[in-house]
C-alpha cells in the first residue's frame, strides 16, 4: 500500500462541526514548535486562559483547556465532581445528555434522569418535580443539543438547582462563541465546550471552567479521581499553579491555533458574533423554507448555528447529502441517534457562518431539487 | 490585557520532546479542514492505521491513535485491561513506571511493584521473583524511561510474563521510531507511544496497539470501562468498525500532520532511522564527555534519543540551561522527579536528531563553559 502525499478536497464545512477556519488560524497552527515548558508557552497558556474567561463570561480561576476533544471535557467535569454513591440528576433531550448519564454511571453515581422528547427543551417544571424526589450533588444539562438543534434556557433551572444545594453542570459545545452564554450570571458551576464549532479552531481541545463552589467540592473529595489524565488536582498545577508543574505534554500546535481563533472572536466582539450567527441563520431559514424544508425545533428554542431540518416530502436525505459533498464539496450533517436518516443538521458555525456559504448551499439545492 | 499576534522564538528542540518537525509536517498540519466523518478522512485513518502497524511491527488489528497525548495512551491501556480487584505487577524505574502504578490503583487493581534504582534497568530476575508471589493479569513496564534515559530489555521479561499467563503492557513513548521495537516478535500485548518524540509530529496524539490476547481480555470484561472517552469497545467502532460510528471528533489537523510524519519515517526506513539516532548519539556523547559531562546510564542500556547527563563538577544546571535557551534558542531538558536540578536530558529525537544540532549545542557549550 503506497501512501501518497496528502490530497484532500476543498470542502465547505456546513455540518455540525468541525467548521471552516480563518486563514490566520491556519497560519498560527503552523507556527514552529516550541517546548511545553518553555516560558514563552507558559505566557501563551496565560493568554489563552484569559480569553477562555472572557468568552465564558466568568471570573472563575479554574478555567483552562483540556488537552482532548469536547467529550473528554464532558468527562473532566463529571469524573472530578462525582464520587461513587453520589446522586446525579441528568437531563436528557438528545445524544449528549444520554452520554452524560453514561459517564456519570461509570463514576459510580446513582443517576436520576429527566427526559424530554428530542427536539424540545427540558421544561423547568420537570426539573422541579425531579428535585423533589432526589438529592443530587450535580444537575447536568445540555445548553445546545448538537443532535437536535435545541437551545435550552438555563436561568430558571439554575435557580432551582442552587436552591436545592446542587451544582449545575452545562454542556456548551455547540453554543459557545455563537450565542449568548453567561457562566457567572447564570450560575453555572462546571462547563465544557469544544473548539471546532463556533470558535473555528481545530478539533481536539475542550475549554472548561469551574466555579468556586465546584472547586470546594473538588477539594473535599474523599476518593481519588478515577482518571489520572483528567484529574484536576494534577492538571491545575500545570494550568494554574504557581510553578507550572509538568503533567502531560500539551498539544502545542493546537494551542497556537486556538489562541488565534480566540483573538478573532474578541476582535469581532461577542455581541457582534452572536448577531452574525442569528442573522445568517435567518437567511438560511428563509431559503430552506422556500425549498420545503421544515425545522424540527420550535422557533423560540432554535440554535442559530445548528439547523435541524426535515427534507421535503419524498426526498431521501442520504443521496442528496452525498451529492452535495461529492459534486459541490459542501458538507452538511445527517441526523444523529434517533434522527439518523431522518433529517439534516446544517451548521453555521464561526468562520462557516457566512452569507456566501448560505447562498452556495441554497443555490446548489435549488438546482438539484428541481 | 492586549493579546498580540503570536510571536515565538525560533527554538532548536533538544529536550525530552517535543522535537523539531520537518517542513512537510507543518505543511500537512495546515491542510484545510475536512469533516471527521468525510469519506476522505476515513481513508486517511486507514492509511494512518497501516503506518502505525508498520512502525510498531505488528499485525494487530486493534491498532490506532488515541485522540490525546501519550499519558492518555497509558491510561487507555490500563483502564481497558484492568477491572476492580485484578492484580497488576508494575515495574518502576523512573517517573513513568510510577505513573502507571498510580493509574492502575485508580482502576481498583491490587498493585504489586518491582522497583529499581533510577538510571538502571529492571533486572529480569526481579520480575521472576515477583511473579512467584502474585498472580497478575498484566505486567507493565517502560521500554524507554524518559525520566532517566534507560532502554529496558524486554524479551526475557516477556517470556516470563507469558509463562505466567499474564499480559505484557509496554510504554514506548520515547523509543518508538528511534530505536528497535518489535511488538509482535517480543510478545507485547498492549503498547502506547506519543507523537512528539522520535516521530516528530505535533504532541497530542498517542499511537496504541493491542494483541489478540489483549482483545480477548477486553471482550471478557465483567464491568464497563471507567472512562467513556477511552473505552475501546466504543473507540473501536470508530477506528476499526465496519461502519465508522461517530464516537468523538478526531483532532483532524493533527492526524494530517501525523500521516506526513509517518510517511517520512517509512521513506527513510526504520533501520536507517535507528542507525541515524545511534550515530548522532555517539557524536553527542563524544563531545559531551570531552566537556566533562558524565552519563547517568551504563553504556549498554543507554537510549540514543535521550541522553541523561550530569554536568561537570561545580556547574549549576539551571542557569546554564536557561542561557542555552535565551542566548542560543536551544532547548535542553532538566531532570525529572528525583533528578530535578541534578542533570540534563538532551534529546536527539526524529527531525531534531541531526549532526548540525549536535554541533550547535556543543559549540555553544564550549564557548559558555570556558
Amino acid at each position: 500500500m503506497e501512501i501518497k502525499e496528502l490530497n484532500t478536497s476543498p470542502r465547505v464545512l456546513m455540518g455540525p462541526g468541525p467548521s471552516d477556519m480563518h486563514p490566520r488560524v491556519y497560519k498560527a497552527l503552523a507556527t514552529p514548535m516550541i517546548g511545553h515548558l518553555d516560558p514563552e508557552f507558559v505566557t501563551i497558556m496565560n493568554e489563552v486562559k484569559t480569553m477562555v474567561q472572557a468568552t465564558f463570561k466568568t471570573q472563575n480561576n479554574l478555567t483552562f483547556v483540556v488537552s482532548a476533544p469536547g467529550s473528554a471535557g464532558m468527562e473532566t467535569c463529571l469524573v472530578n465532581l462525582l464520587e461513587p454513591g453520589d446522586e446525579a440528576l441528568i437531563c436528557i433531550h438528545g445524544v449528549f445528555g444520554g452520554r452524560m448519564a453514561d459517564i456519570a454511571e461509570r463514576c459510580g453515581a446513582k443517576v436520576h434522569k429527566v427526559e424530554q422528547e428530542w427536539g424540545k427543551p427540558i421544561d423547568p417544571q420537570q426539573v422541579k418535580a425531579a428535585l423533589e424526589n432526589c438529592d443530587p450533588k450535580i444537575v447536568a444539562i445540555v445548553h445546545a443539543e448538537t443532535s437536535t438543534g435545541v437551545k435550552q434556557p438555563l436561568e430558571e433551572i439554575s435557580k432551582m438547582v442552587h436552591d436545592k444545594g446542587a451544582l449545575l453542570v452545562v454542556d456548551a459545545v455547540t453554543s459557545y462563541c455563537g450565542t449568548e452564554l453567561e457562566v457567572d450570571k447564570w450560575g453555572i458551576d462546571a462547563i465544557y465546550s469544544g473548539t471546532q464549532k463556533c470558535l473555528s479552531a481545530p478539533p481536539g481541545l475542550s475549554p472548561v471552567s469551574f466555579s468556586d463552589r465546584a472547586v470546594e467540592v473538588l477539594r473535599n473529595r474523599k476518593t481519588k479521581v478515577q482518571s489520572w489524565f483528567l484529574d484536576l488536582s494534577l492538571v491545575m498545577n500545570y494550568w494554574a499553579g504557581a510553578k507550572r508543574a509538568y503533567h502531560h505534554t500539551a498539544p502545542i500546535s493546537q494551542v497556537f491555533a486556538l489562541r488565534e481563533a480566540y483573538r478573532l472572536v474578541l476582535e469581532e466582539g461577542l455581541e457582534n458574533r452572536f448577531r452574525r450567527h442569528y442573522e445568517t441563520h435567518l437567511l438560511l431559514k428563509e431559503g430552506l423554507e422556500e425549498l420545503g424544508f421544515r425545522y424540527l425545533v420550535d422557533e423560540k428554542y432554535r440554535l442559530p448555528m445548528l439547523n435541524s431540518v426535515f427534507l421535503p416530502e419524498g426526498l431521501d436525505e442520504e443521496p442528496l447529502r452525498k451529492l452535495m459533498l461529492e459534486k459541490y464539496n459542501i458538507e452538511v450533517g445527517g441526523g444523529l441517534g434517533a434522527f439518523a436518516g431522518k433529517l439534516w443538521r446544517i451548521g453555521l458555525m464561526g468562520h462557516s457562518c457566512d452569507a456566501n456559504h448560505v447562498n452556495m448551499l441554497l443555490s446548489a439545492l435549488r438546482k438539484e431539487m428541481k
